[in-house]
Formats: structure tokens, C-alpha cells, sequence
């Protein structure tokens, strides 16, 4: 009399199947097993320590997040291995990331030589050391250096800073992960690897050992080109999976829903009551889990609008969204309500959520 | 020398210009003086209880919500008169939303008898009283009944159940407040007026008072129609402006920014900190402040691209993007950071973000 089943919680909320997601999280493991690479699976998906934990237990050897603010959560659940994937150059943050390197083992990236002397004068006042990855484009245009002469001048500095262990290359290529073609994210992996190889071998011919290559992510996560030259995975959504990556035909299941009830159902439409608030519309609308033949038309804030022509759905029913894009959902929620077989087991704080400083 | 500049801030941060803000509150006020509307603001843009005090204070009879969790926020804050212009059905929810009613006058939004039984029923239980808005679809093809029949049915369903007072018609015409073509607006406005009178008579020729009509928004409030039938003008956006609103020529100024930092600056691009998941980009990316030559190109979830032609922008500068929906963005953040003439004056928390139960 005191299990709670899956339509009993109020909605719109954020549902993860346990099953699934330990599922997605043992595959990433198996395939990964007895090769060169490890994985240091990114927070910035599921911005939860409890899931992160479960991904260390499976055998990630760390964990890649994208700002402070989430190392900062992370470092407070126990983590003791964690990569900053980012540039982080504001003064007051560079004091703050130096003085975490005191609780755990902290990497970041640099691109650039004001950002390396910074961080090794904070490191200095804090008497921390802080790991170092030198990031190079491989193709997003976004951040890192463009040269591989560029990334022996960082490598240098970092090796010959107080306080900063140069620890490698980052080289992520979040361009080609969404790309459902697999043939062209063969060829964007293949034209990566030669980047980085070439960075890696001038950098090593000059005597600085390359230690790391750390990127990749759930789009080429099976695609480590001919030299498996990266030595660390940064993939998140494989724990969750969303309609976006749906279309890859990977191994993962979908563990993350919107669940959803409709509040107004007349002839060939129904209305929910969960929006663009409580689901990222960035990639296109939702889709509508077990309704493989209705579609969300839109969403407004707190509505969303569903294309019902055979009148499938009924008023005051629970129905779920898939997202087209899971990690900017999470952001938006406080908690992940977790079922195994449609019980709640746990509700879960999205304790990284909004942490983006 | 405890002054904190603006600049001094970590990013990405929301700012709030209070003059600005205040201004708007203002004028929206001014504007309505003399007429038959009052001004119920909108809560889902801000969801702040300060700003809506602001809002009570310079005038406004009331302060509408989207959601349950909203109302519960602003009734902890001690806002005395609170519409929620949705509908609530849940069994749960309708439970708590009648236990709410004891603590504040509550009115909530109905287009179905179902949910009319339950309220009666849930505030005959919790002792209190519900006021109830019949919602009449005026176009948006979202929520509200279709015809006058349908409205009166209900009308008189509320006026005879017990625990409820029947306040009158929502006729909500969200559709037409993003328009850009005044007259598109204008005629809109009139299409929806025709509706709103015809139900309206048709009740009241049937002996029930229609008190309120409530409604409108910040891309119509100065569009009542020829018989000005609304009596409560639900505009949000007004106090924040954005992008998307700027276009349409009213006389609010933005007082809503996200101030990003300059994370990587090579000829013709600069990179900032601030991502899709500080600053919705729904309505298109967002456009930088004090800087009309710039744009910027893409939003990835922690990093935004800044075409910079002329090398305008500088290592570590802070910058301020201006959004394409106030009310999606500050959805994403637990702070706003309040500055009068540049300088730190309130960090207010964002109390309803995330309410969306």
C-alpha cells in the first residue's frame, strides 16, 4: 500500500527508468573493455553525483564536466578524479578552481598562455596542483589552439609552470557527434585523428610526453579511428538518450522521459501540461514514448500541443516525451523522479543543475 | 571600496537594471490610468515575489500565475489575490490547490466539468473558497471551450457548486502578442473582443454576472479593442522586454540581460561563457547589448560564437546578450543580479524557476 507506481507522481516530471540507464551505462563498459581507451563520462548530461558514482562503480576512471560550478558539486559527492572540459580564465574562478585542486585530482583545459600563468600563480597561493590538458580545434571552431606549434608553446609553458602538471590534449569533436550519417562521422573522426596525431608527435618529438588525449563523445564513441589515439571517452547522453541521437541507431535505450497528463482532449488534439519549460525543444519537438503515431505539434511554456487523430489519447491520461535534446532537459529540473518496472524507487536532486560558473 | 561593479561579477550572470525594470512598471501603470483595465502582471516571466511586490505596489490588482507551484510560491510570499490562468486537474493538485485558498484569493481557470466537480469538492474539504474563470478559446486553439453554449453550461455549473464563486471569462490571446504588424495585432484583438461580448451577453442574458474578463499581454495591452471588454491585463514580458518583443515598437526598454565573459578572441570570432543553458534561444540567438554591428552566430549548451568582423571584442571583456525570450530565460537561472548605474545593488533569488507543478 505505500509503493508509489509511476502515474501517481505529479506531473510534468522528470522520469528516469533506472533499468534502462544502468543498461546504457554497462554497455558503454563492454564496449569499451580491452581497449586503449577509459572513460571519463561527461556530467553535463545527467548533472547528478548519484549517477556519476554509478559510472565510476562501472569503471570510469573520472569524470568530464563542463564548468567549475559542476566540478564544485562533484568534488562535494566524492569524486576524485575530474576534468574540467573548458576554458576557465576569469580570475576569480581560476582562484576558486586552484583552491578545489586541494580536495580532488582537477584537470582543465588551456588555449591560450595568460590563462596557463594565472592558474599557476593561483595554484602557487593555494599549494594545490592542477593538471593541465592543452586544447586543440579538431574541427568545432570553438574553443583551442589551431597549431600544432601553438600547442608545443602551451605544452611548454604548462611543464615549465609551478604548481601545473601538463597532462595531455583535449581534442573533442562535439561537431561531428550529432551527424546521423555514419560514414561522414568516419571521416570527421579519421580527419580529427590526423590533427591530433600530428600535435602529439611534434609535441613529443620535442620531448614533452603526451600523456592523455582526452574528447570524443556518445556520437563516435565506437568510432576511435584507425590509431585509437584517444585515450579518455567523454560521453553523457548515452546514460539518457533523446530523439537526436535516436537517429545514430546506437546500442543505448532511451532511460529519460517527461511525463505528462492531459489537461484539455477534444476530437484530433490533445493538450498537456508540460512545456518548453520542462522540455528543451533546441533539436525539435518531443516525441511521445509507446505513441510511435503521435507527434507534438508544439510547445509553449507551460503546453504542450499533440496531433491526436485517431483519438488514441484520453483526458486526465499520463503520457511521456522523449527529448530531442536530454542534457539541456535535465538543466531545467530539480530532481529525477527514478522508477524501476513503472515503482518509484528514488527521487533523485539534479544537484548540478544551473551551475553554470 | 565594497561598491561591486558589474563587471566584478561571475558570469554567465542574469542582471536586472532596476531603473529600467522600474521604469517599465511605471509606464505600464501610467498607460492603464484612467481606464476600466487593471493590470494582473504575469508571474511566469520574472518569477520573482519581489518583482511582483513592485508590480502591487505601483498599482496592480493582483499578480497571474501559469502554475499550482507558482501560486504557492507567490502565496509564501504573502501576494494577497492570485490567478492561475491554466487549468489544474489533477486530483493531487486540485487538493492543493484548494488548501492554498485558505491562505490567499485564489482563482484558477476551468474549460471542463470534471475538474469544476473536484475543485467544489476539494474546497468543501479544505473550508475554502475557489473563484472560478470559465477560459474561452480566442484563437490560440490551446485550452477554453469553444462556444458560448459550452461557457454558460459551465458557468452556471460554478455558480450553483458549492465552495466555488464564479469570477467570470480567461480569454487569453497569446497568439496574436508576438505579431510584428500592428494591425495584424489589432484585427486579432478585434476577432478576439467579438468572441469574448458574444459570450459574455450570452451568460449574462442567462443571469450570471460576468466580472472579469482577464487576458491580454504585453504584445496587445495597448490594444483593448473598441469596447474595452478585458478587465485584467495579464502582460509578463513587459518588465524584462526582449529581443522578440523589441520588434513590435512598444515603449518598454530591456532591463533583462546575461552577461558573458570572453573566453577566446582570434580575428573575426570571440567565444563566450554563456551557452543555451543560461540564455534561451527559442526565438532566434540572442543579440549583444551596446554592441547593434555584432552576433552572435551559435549557442552550444556552455560556449556562444560571436561574429566579430571588425575585432571589436577583447580577450576576458564581459559582454551582455539580450535574449529572444525573457520568460524561457530566466527560467534557467536561480539569480538575478540587480544593478543600479552599473553598480551590484540586490542578488534576488529566482523563486518560482523550476515551479512548473
Amino acid at each position: 500500500m505505500y509503493t508509489i507506481i509511476k502515474e501517481q507522481i505529479e506531473t510534468p516530471a522528470l522520469l528516469v527508468d533506472l533499468d534502462v540507464l544502468e543498461k546504457n551505462i554497462e554497455l558503454m563498459e563492454a564496449h569499451l573493455k580491452g581497449s586503449k581507451q577509459r572513460l571519463r563520462p561527461h556530467f553535463k548530461t545527467h548533472k547528478s553525483p548519484y549517477i556519476a558514482h554509478l559510472q565510476i562503480n562501472a569503471g570510469a576512471k573520472g569524470i568530464t564536466c563542463a564548468k567549475l560550478g559542476e566540478a564544485e558539486v562533484l568534488a562535494a559527492a566524492g569524486i576524485k578524479d575530474i576534468l574540467i572540459a573548458n576554458q576557465v580564465v576569469d580570475p576569480c574562478k581560476i582562484g576558486r578552481l586552484a583552491a578545489l585542486a586541494n580536495s580532488t585530482r582537477l584537470s582543465v583545459c588551456v588555449d591560450n598562455p595568460h590563462a596557463i600563468s594565472a592558474l599557476s600563480k593561483a595554484a602557487i597561493e593555494c599549494g594545490s596542483t592542477v593538471y593541465v590538458l592543452v586544447e586543440i580545434d579538431v574541427g568545432m571552431d570553438r574553443c583551442g589552439v589551431k597549431t600544432k606549434e601553438e600547442a608545443l608553446a602551451l605544452a611548454k609553458q604548462i611543464t615549465d609552470a609551478e604548481g601545473l602538471v601538463f597532462d595531455g590534449l583535449q581534442a573533442y569533436a562535439g561537431h561531428l557527434c550529432h551527424n546521423p550519417d555514419r560514414e561522414a562521422r568516419e571521416k570527421g573522426v579519421a580527419n580529427a585523428e590526423a590533427t591530433v596525431i600530428e600535435a602529439k608527435a611534434f609535441i613529443e618529438s620535442n620531448g614533452i610526453n603526451v600523456k592523455e588525449v582526452s574528447g570524443s563523445g556518445t556520437g563516435i564513441f565506437d568510432l576511435p579511428g584507425a590509431h585509437e589515439i584517444w585515450t579518455e571517452i567523454q560521453a553523457g547522453s548515452y546514460v539518457f538518450m533523446d530523439t537526436d541521437y535516436n537517429r545514430l541507431g546506437l546500442e543505448f535505450a532511451c532511460s529519460l522521459s517527461i511525463m505528462a497528463t492531459i489537461i484539455n482532449k477534444r476530437p484530433g488534439i490533445a493538450i498537456t501540461d508540460a512545456g518548453l519549460k520542462v522540455c528543451c525543444q533546441e533539436m525539435g519537438p518531443p516525441a511521445i514514448k509507446d505513441h510511435p503515431g503521435l507527434s507534438v505539434t508544439s510547445l509553449s511554456e507551460e503546453h504542450g500541443k499533440i496531433r491526436d487523430d485517431n483519438d488514441e489519447l484520453e483526458y486526465l491520461q499520463k503520457i511521456e516525451y522523449i527529448t530531442s535534446h536530454c542534457c539541456a532537459t535535465a538543466n531545467l529540473h530539480d530532481h529525477y523522479y527514478c522508477t524501476r518496472n513503472g515503482i518509484l524507487e528514488m527521487v533523485l536532486p539534479i544537484s548540478g543543475r544551473g551551475k553554470s560558473r
